[in-house]
């Protein structure tokens, strides 16, 4: 029998990375993926390291990109990588996912997708000559509720749409900014690594995207006013954009990277004649619906009046956060801590006493009950 | 070099078990588990399946609990087993983590950790003297406001603790519990496989637990008052305790199944001489910090104000709601859906055509920024 | 043609006194009383001066409540005044109303209504004899959506009542408390002001009351817990009380001066067999209606979905919080102030300027619009 | 004594008019003024109607603001009413104010403060000319937290502004225009009533006004996007607008009448160098401060951390919502009805029966706990 799994190589995502531990939980998380190898990181140790750490055949660890793409495209076709998934910086999408895709990977790619027009437009010539699946990660719109709000869209449960906003505001620039050495030192700013875009390329592509999903439909033109804030930064910190809709309609998206305070305030407001509904990335397990004569209704994962799109993005009963999965990954790497004598805080698990306790209550709280609702001592 | 991986047993949690889905992600998401094998059902079809599923040899798959822990013992140091995962009903849990206890494997269980008071001491006893790791699943702990809260709380931020408040309040039994058909066919109000409560049991226990660990110190002495709703329900639906803290601090623990339409609200509140704290498990992100004098404070995971402890429970940066892990999964495993041709619906995971039009969008707000802010066409 | 207007005397709610401006500002909002005279204070002074800034008639301000209720009674009824508002310390209440009650005058009064329950029965045989109106002011019962509540669980919209949650938590008594001297001295917890409790008296009635009042049924009875903190307070400043309803539900009432930091936190839930509803007073334009099948429904006021009784206590169309008239007060105070000289600090009522500006920003955008979306500039 | 009262008069504000009852509360308010007479409706009947009700002496009264200019000035200086409050359709405002100015009249106007900008000119001539007091009833700068948030930004707590979004949305106009006949009879879409603008001159203008106070800059140039959605409607009904603040920072004015389903979400932010702010009316107690490292905080009224100019605005201690004067107004308004045998409806206002049984919840629950917390009955 054929494995489901589909074995998956990672170009970038060493130990050091964040978004590495993104998509290695990801990827594992209904077992369709066995990670086999790839290029984890340019420093050869870090690559090393974390190839280890995954428990890898280390023979399956590769220096660069083109060597990675030449030997395993050589590989038996039971045993070669399937899919490669690319998490590199921004200017290295382009190169790489040409090449995986030339020799017939499927591809995994973060966003943005490439450093110009030019070069995404040509990828996906590529992928289509080739037929290939290839996914740009624009996580929120994994989300349940999202999932729900682009089906009740189509489904037009809130009839025409009559206007659209897309807003993503952070503020973590605004520490870097104020300070010319730093503003010149962050690769955020530099266009050689970057491209033409700050702002727009790190976020405001994602506010783009979710509107044209959510809406079902594209932009049609737009006219942006950008902010560089400072005359020696070469890119755009902080973005309004006004828009119009394939059928339209008028709205804005408005992104930030200077929003001083503010975390990843990604949202989304989609206006039609029957209705409304709002999402917001920081507490996604809430979709808003408004009518004009009824009570505001406030729908949440994992209900039976969700679509089945929706709830086949929910993995538990309602009223479970999507996070509880975190929560449980971190009991369960405090355990591993204390089995294998690493560490044994208090507070990373909860142990056999707090088990035993638990039963003690119990016990305790239906004999305070049964016996006309005393007083009863706990002493375990 | 030894694998900083432990092997890990499953005795439940097969394909058709919601609480197994969230144990294996959860055991996989820091690289620190391999499932090797078990019992993942007694039905030996799932059994099976859910083996396979997980590309296991299924020579380390058992028909029953007594064989795998037979069997394994007798395995070599390098190969066996080292922990197991209990997610069967209540009344299996303490036959089931004896003989794993006794025999030497660590033991994660979920709860409550017995049916009896007695059970639960006796496998403290055993574990205690085998030396062996005991996590019971309160899974809630877990989170990282919850770990930052009690950091906060042993640390003296809110002064000597004076009233306390645990609630643990669903709505579920409400569609069952009016049915006399289903009152008495429902497992959860059945004595003999769910012990002498349902309520308490079921959720009362992690409200109970909650409250021990965030306080840091034990419950004295309970008054209690079970509810049933009808006289032919033999076990209680709704509980309303009155506590005594050790330091003489008085409070409620409240718990209810009968909270018709709530899903999972678990909150507490613990209110010190100088300022007080809440948390609520559906918003699991916001932890809040109430004083006399200053402004309410609103703590986030992720920044550099929280505690150690609470930072190892996060992943990503602020803003980054834990479920994104999910988010991501979701596309995952929507890749793998349209790689293996098994389905590809829109929706389901961003395509390159997203990314072409996120290039799109950038290079056109750049243009119209550049030229006066006039309106540019797309047209990808 | 008789004035719709009722003469109103006040006994207490001098210039000095906080809950006078809320009653003075109650009683003219639908224009249906007019303040006459009264004791406004026992200091002769302040008496006098607030009886001057009310411009009244100096002849009806009296030295004390006797002398007011023997001149009072013998003028003319075309005259005299009808009701009385009380707003004096809780042990006062007693004799005051009934002395206006025997003499025939209608009695609006602060709760706690007496210091026994005595005192209270007494009372209310007085006022059936004499077929007087009796008003205790618990304020709270005045929100549009505590009346909505009321009528939806009277229809039976959430079915049988199976659990009922009132809370009133504060958070002022901490700063006092902890101080042996500070709580030695302020009135609140003497016994010979405020009778046999504080926290119950202060507070805990408005939960009981508002519990009996929305559910439409009495309590018929209690066990509580009290908390006195330190042995030399001889009154309760935390409270957790079991009840029982009068259908046979079961619940809580809990309401406390120790949850430092928390300001006026009172909220009701009911949870019946087709669904639950919960209000809190802090944010008390929001009214959550739960459902087993359905998504969350917030009730906001004003709505034509709304009951009669409901709309009634909403003066103005949904979405303006009724806070309104509050932020509408304190420009016309500025606009006072500023007409007489007195103060006139930018920031306290909107002048001719910013009506200027906003003429000029209409025009300047329609005109930016017409020409195609272009900048203009703002100059006046 | 020279009253602090000032006489005022009414222009519009009859029994029919919504907003009138807003403006006769916050007049009466804070005992600073007192309505004398004027011209309450140009129909006649709901003129005199409104005067009786609010036991106005009818000789003050009038037919027309002609008439009441002319008779009103040649009054005694005594007696004549001092200032003019105009709640008239948008372009009666000009000529109204202008004659009342002229005669030397104070005006408090409901915005848009005219038709046209000429207009709002000439008036503001006038004003300074004649040395009068001129508010246009931009009501949202009363709230007490608008206060603390313009304070805030004056005294340098966000730092330099670098980004601002002030945004009024609503969704009442979707029930008219998407139905021909509809959108052709509303006064709101008729240019002759309404003057260039339906959107923008409604609420556009009091979110412009808002950013204009708060920031305390002012817009230097704006670029606006409007819509009509129907080419026979002349009038915008959305609006999104760029605008370059003074100091050359950016950000958007956006505001609608087609948000389907929303009743009245007016918001601004402002993002500063060192943190930022953010208020939204419809939870108008609310004001949030986020910084780069430290938790997000949330100031609500009546504490002392706020300014004065704040604390001036507020009326009750901190956590009472402002909202409880109407609350409380409500109370008032039942008794007066029962009093007058007008009506006498359950749930209007709190009766002697809820004293009596708060007295017997205090008294039993002091027994219980006294006795060791045993069930006591109420029977009262």
């Amino acid at each position: 029998m054929p494995s489901k799994k589909i074995r998956l190589g990672f170009i970038g995502g060493g130990n050091d990375s964040l978004i590495g531990v993104l998509h290695k939980v990801a990827a594992v998380m209904f077992d369709r993926y066995q990670i086999i190898g790839g290029v984890f990181s340019s420093n050869q140790e870090i690559n090393k390291a974390t190839a280890i750490d995954l428990g890898l055949d280390l023979s399956r660890v590769y220096n660069d990109y083109e060597e990675m793409a030449k030997v395993e495209s050589g590989l038996d076709s039971e045993k070669k990588i399937e899919a490669v998934c690319i998490l590199t910086p921004n200017f290295l999408h382009f190169p790489m996912a040409k090449t995986f895709l030339k020799n017939g990977f499927h591809v995994i790619c973060e966003k943005p997708l490439s450093i110009t027009l030019n070069e995404a437009l040509e990828l996906r010539d590529i992928k289509e000559s080739n037929n290939l699946v290839f996914a740009v990660t624009h996580t929120y719109t994994g989300y349940p509720m999202v999932r729900q709000m682009t089906k009740m869209i189509s489904e037009d449960v809130i009839g025409e749409i009559q206007r659209v906003d897309s807003t993503y505001f952070q503020g973590w620039i605004n520490d870097i900014i104020h300070d010319k050495d730093q503003r010149k030192s962050t690769w955020r700013l530099n266009p050689e690594v970057s491209g033409i875009s700050s702002c727009l390329a790190d976020i405001g592509t994602h506010a783009f995207n979710m509107l044209e999903l959510v809406c079902g439909m594209k932009v049609k033109k737009i006219l942006a006013d950008l902010n560089n804030l400072y005359d020696d930064n070469p890119l755009d910190i902080d973005v309004s954009v006004l828009v119009r809709m394939e059928n339209g309609c008028k709205g804005t998206i408005r992104s930030t990277q200077i929003a001083t305070g503010l975390e990843n305030s990604l949202s989304i407001s989609v206006y039609g004649s029957k209705g409304s509904l709002a999402w917001e990335q920081e507490n996604p397990n809430y979709l808003y619906h408004y009518t004009s004569d009824k009570p505001l209704q406030v729908l949440k994962p994992g209900h039976a009046y969700n679509t089945n799109l929706s709830l086949d993005g929910t993995k538990l009963p309602a009223g479970h956060p999507e996070g509880i999965f975190d929560a449980m990954g971190n009991i369960y790497r405090g355990v591993a801590r204390a089995i294998r004598l690493e560490k044994n805080e208090k507070g990373e698990f909860p142990t056999i006493q707090e088990g035993v306790r638990g039963m003690e209550f119990i016990e305790k709280a239906v004999k305070s009950n049964k016996n006309g609702n005393i007083w009863v001592e706990l002493d375990s």
